[in-house]
């Protein structure tokens, strides 16, 4: 399993992270758009998260609530495209509306391994400060672990 | 009327538009988000602009065409939410396909005037460098400016 790279540069308004797969991008992005894998890897393992919506196409809304022992967290957004390259949408955390994040998924494919680099775009510098400050590294980083193993076994049992 | 405030910061993502309308907020909202009145103010005045797709609702899309001199441009994005006192969409222009711009407006009313702040936020600084240096600033005072009569107008005959 891959290490997560997660960068997190003073002043500026995003979070990049970057992960190599080790699996061919078409697995990789059935995990990534399939509502029925989804629960299995986002958000920490101490919370159990639900598909409440996905339509994962341009114009499409998707909607995940989160389950855990400090109570339930939502958050939704809509997609502008969805293809095996690049998935882009907004996400916004319901519990603090306002502005949505931009987020957007490149996956490119080399030797039978994904090159996954990801970007959540703030609308402030403050605000991604905030969500950093919330924890939202170590978070990622067991979404990524999770989503590894999701993956591995998807090769394993196709 | 009012003059535009555009505020470019050295080293941002963004670009800032600040416009008093002396109209209430709905006026101003209609002038938003009605695809028969934005061929009216989007863009500068020596093109045509084309309202391909305008649903102007959360998952809705919108694609606009413009004609000119120098040829036909389009741009196109999906919106996140539409209310009187927020529109958040993303902006793509297909001249040069990528990750979009977030953009999002805020709307308050105040005394019969509305207050209205909008902002660009683009994936790099370098992309809203681009864009800015490729006159992004002039063209956006002429839209605002045709606004700005466009609601005069409909504020004379509702």
């Amino acid at each position: 399993m891959s290490e997560t790279e997660i960068i997190i540069e003073p002043g500026r308004q995003d979070v990049v992270f970057k992960k190599v797969f080790d699996a061919p991008r078409d697995i990789v992005f059935r995990a990534l758009t399939d509502p029925d894998l989804v629960p299995r890897y986002w958000g920490p393992a101490r919370y159990e998260t639900i598909v409440d919506v996905m339509e994962p196409r341009e114009g499409g809304r998707w909607r995940y609530v989160q389950r855990g022992p400090e109570g339930e967290f939502a958050f939704h957004g809509v997609y502008h495209e969805v293809t095996p390259e690049r998935i882009v949408q907004t996400s916004e955390f319901e519990g603090a509306p306002g502005v949505p994040a931009l987020e957007w998924a490149t996956l490119e494919e080399h030797d039978g391994k994904t090159f996954y680099v990801a970007v959540s775009l703030a609308p402030s510098v403050e605000i991604r400060d905030a969500v950093v400050a919330s924890g939202m590294e170590s978070g990622a980083r067991e979404l990524y672990d999770r989503l590894d193993e999701l993956i591995e076994g998807l090769l394993a049992r196709p």
